[in-house]
């Protein structure tokens, strides 16, 4: 990558004070990277400029054929008052995986994490202080080219925007209910749901519709060959502990390789558990509900790191895990990951990155 | 619909000469049609205004999860010097079926044809003269809100952009050479492949490459779940001539239902062809191709109107088809169908609509 090319702003915005609220991504900084690619002459102008809007063709390909990509991380305020990032080159590397799938010239894995240090370091005084919070990071792609026909772009924008995020959980971990979708399918062997692009988001709002009207706040995604086996819930990866042993589905193709998933099975690997990445009936998980062997459920994600799961729903018929109460395996996952990454815990297993 | 505002341009471009080369979907007219959408609101200032780059917040939707639809049609100019559109309303019904699976707002049927014909009469000295020429017109949707979670948007532009393009076939009908994929999928039921989305044509680019790659134009898709059954060809539908009788594929959630796609059904109906509208395994393609009875194929679609294919690739087999030449009944469907699209042929059917 060229020399970062810094144009700062001249009118900062008011930051957040500590204790104001932070809703989820509607509250942007001051500056974005951005780095433009043209055939032939590859990425070039790398450069950190006051946060605005995008002028775009009204035929950039990315409004018509969502050529487009993205990743999602965050970067933690530790005790010391230092900033780090968790595992960055895990997001650099799954990046460069949805631009191989969907056609798009990759981002060198060092050229992304340091354009995100160098990012992080200019706004470090909007991440936030209390307690859960963080500044979230969204590195994204766009394909720019003013072209109608259906082919890959010519040129594209890789860019980087952040906003300050309040904790995920105010009051400790919270058990949601989740609705096993049926009817709409998220991703099948030869598509796309393995890696990040926004065509699956976008396919994937009508079943959350769906959830929310029966009173249900995610989605657990089955696959979409067999409509059998359990894959993904809403926009997390998903584990089960039945009699002892955790499950979670194999990144085969239909499920997102996330990093709170690869780090979570990492320490119950660590921590002397047996963890089955195969693919599990929802036959088996309501089965073992009624049988009282289903012990906890949990998400994993950036946004919520680790989020429990207290009810499941499956046609009709309603399996409750551990009393809608959070497990004990799922608060330890959830305890030991949040130390690592807001450097409260020291950090025995390599993953973080000090930016400053 | 509220009045729709005109701000005409006062720096009209050059426009392309009689014969000049129009390179499909690069030049684009004067104007474009605008109209927002605010949810409490809902529609409002529709306007035409010179065609200039969009401001887009980093952060609107459809640049992160595409949440975004598009139509594809075309102005046709006729002998007496009119100019026409073909099936308009086909194109609206689907459009409203777009922003439906999407979370979207529907933009009311009769709204999205007067925004054509308004936007086509400001641009009608676009439209070209010679054979075979036409407006292409592209109707499209996104969501612009300003926010990282993922739902629907609360805000959307309809925006409506023209180009002038070439005859498809410079000389005559000309088959090509078409790649049935085995490893990678279009859609699948359940999801999005009924649909005219974005996310779609992203997942589609990495095939065409693969075949390009094979010496071949296009492919074509087999169904997601058993990869079994042909489905499209490319982003056109697709027609198999067997001993007979016409074979194309239901549009039951994974195949689009093409406007020259339903013309052509209801054509070889008025002709007295047996159409069956039925799953049609790849299988029975190729063993009808050994057999001397796979006497015609063809994909539909708005660009080409009716393309040819002389050969398939299947496995590593290959199927000549008509010894690589145009069959009749293709070409007569060819004609007829432009014939009625330039005003050539009287228009028994009721198809098009006049604009001026």
């Amino acid at each position: 990558m060229q020399e970062i090319r810094y144009e700062l702003t001249k009118t900062p915005k008011k930051k957040p004070a500590p204790g104001d609220s932070l809703p989820f991504g509607t509250i942007f900084t001051d500056h974005m990277f951005v780095m433009d690619y043209t055939e032939g002459t590859g990425w070039h102008d790398p450069r950190i400029v006051p946060y605005a809007p995008l002028q775009l063709d009204p035929a950039a390909m990315v409004l018509h054929y969502a050529q487009e990509s993205f990743e999602g991380m965050k970067a933690y305020r530790t005790p010391d008052g230092s900033i780090q990032l968790f595992r960055p080159e895990k997001n650099a590397a799954r990046f460069q995986s949805t631009h191989e799938r969907m056609c798009m010239p990759v981002v060198p894995e060092q050229d992304f994490v340091e354009a995100i240090k160098a990012l992080v370091k200019v706004e470090k005084d909007w991440v936030p202080t209390l307690p859960g919070e963080s500044l979230y990071i969204r590195p994204f792609c766009i394909a720019t080219e003013a072209h109608l026909g259906v082919k890959p772009s010519e040129t594209y924008q890789f860019i980087i925007i952040c906003c300050p995020v309040a904790a995920y959980y105010k009051t400790g971990l919270n058990p949601v209910k989740i609705y096993v979708e049926d009817k709409y399918v998220r991703a099948t062997p030869g598509g796309t749901g393995y890696i990040k692009c926004g065509g699956n988001y976008a396919a994937s709002l009508i079943s959350q519709e769906t959830a929310e009207k029966l009173g249900y706040s995610q989605t657990l995604w089955l696959d979409g060959v067999e409509r059998k086996y359990v894959e993904e819930v809403g926009s997390m990866n998903c584990f089960f502990k039945i009699d002892g042993t955790v499950y979670t589905a194999p990144t085969v193709g239909t499920v997102l390789p996330g990093i709170t998933r690869m780090s979570c099975i990492e320490l119950l690997k660590k921590w002397g558990y047996t963890v089955s990445v195969d693919r599990l009936p929802i036959a088996d998980v309501m089965k073992a509900g009624k049988a009282g062997k289903l012990e906890e459920v949990f998400g994993t994600g950036t946004a919520a790191v680790i989020s429990p799961v207290g009810e499941l729903r499956y046609e009709g018929e309603v399996a409750r895990i551990n009393g809608g109460k959070t497990g004990a395996l799922t608060q330890k996952l959830y305890d030991t990951l949040t130390g690592i990454q807001w450097g409260k815990l020291p950090d025995d297993m390599g993953w973080t990155t000090k930016v400053c």
